[in-house]
């Protein structure tokens, strides 16, 4: 695996794996290359995020971004997250989850029967982002990392605003990938069964854009929607 | 809120709030009514199942089913939240997470973008199923809740498969839904601003059935695939 020898300033390829993100099964399906990871990311924008509340676990899902090896995620200071992130020293242990459904795998025998996937496991320590600078910059990634572009095509955050939301930071360093894709894969006694087999697609698709009643009469819909 | 006095057998039609289920914001949004969170559990068939492993947590994407108020996560033997629940007495602690993305809702100010969603959090203890013949109904609801009627179309698991596959359940108790819906919500001093808002929806779509290159020729597909 690469990236444990890395000595220049470039990132290494890949991330190290550790013994949480080597899985105890389907070892195969794990991948820490950092291309895939981050193109995993980039293609969504809801996550699951993991943390420990008094010794119970909470999920919780939430939008993020990314920008470079870190993520972002934001949301009211009065957040239980979001403030234990701020109040804990050194910051909130967190595992945040992003899973793509890409197809049904319909084997001929139950046990075979499968979904087609892409996600990433990030587990790290998430710390509250305190410098002006950087939470703006992560303001403006969570809305374009939904919408690319709609950040500039929209009023940023005022004073009040800002001091409303809170933003974490966590940094990609103990990150794997896990796959599955393909086809079916039945046993061979069990080929000849009469039932049928194969893979259902799943996507993500948009609809028509649905304009606010009050929308001022003209504004036309923006390049970056139509595009979808 | 209804439900925490009620002496009949039949279930109450809200879950009891807790100070786990009840959120310290958007309090407007949470849910505890028994139909719209069996609803919302229906329409999906991926979960973030969230356990705490060495202090810290851990956050993955597992496929689960209903069967009337519990929930049942299936996965190999060799698993580590499988095999945690099977080993930890009482079970393990879970937070099992499901969210639909229905979707992107912009506003004129970047602070007011959000997300139309629904999603379920059901926190509890989860317990390795040692009863056959409950282990054998939560695999085939596990494999009908991804596509309806496809249990009975496909060729049982048998004893090797059946040893190998660990089930644990999670029953309904402690659970709450959380929703957004409709428009945009900007500040009434921004409407005016020449910047495009509304609501972009987002579907799940099935696309055309692959079948396995190895299909018995002539091997039709089934009905309840076709009605996708």
């Amino acid at each position: 695996m690469q990236g444990t020898a890395q000595t220049s300033s470039q990132p290494a390829t890949a991330y190290t794996p550790t013994d949480r993100t080597v899985p105890t099964r389907s070892a195969n399906r794990a991948a820490y290359d950092r291309e895939l990871v981050h193109a995993i990311l980039d293609e969504a924008y809801v996550c699951h995020l993991g943390f420990v509340r008094d010794g119970a676990p909470v999920v919780l899902p939430t939008l993020y971004a990314r920008v470079g090896e870190r993520l972002y995620v934001h949301g009211s200071t009065g957040s239980r997250p979001l403030r234990a992130a701020g109040q804990t020293d050194p910051g909130l242990p967190v595992c945040l989850t992003v899973t793509h459904v890409d197809g049904l795998v319909l084997a001929r025998s139950a046990f075979h029967h499968s979904i087609n996937y892409r996600s990433v496991v990030v587990h790290g320590v998430a710390h509250d982002v305190t410098d002006p600078e950087e939470k703006r910059r992560a303001l403006d990634a969570l809305v374009d990392h939904v919408v690319p572009g709609r950040a500039a095509d929209s009023r940023p955050a005022n004073r009040k605003e800002l001091a409303a939301t809170a933003v974490i930071r966590l940094d990609l360093d103990e990150v794997s990938a896990k796959l599955r894709t393909g086809g079916v894969n039945d046993e061979p006694e069990d080929l000849a069964l009469p039932h049928w087999a194969g893979v259902v697609p799943v996507h993500r698709t948009y609809g028509t854009p649905v304009p606010d009643p009050d929308l001022t009469p003209g504004t036309e819909l923006p390049d970056y929607l139509e595009a979808r």
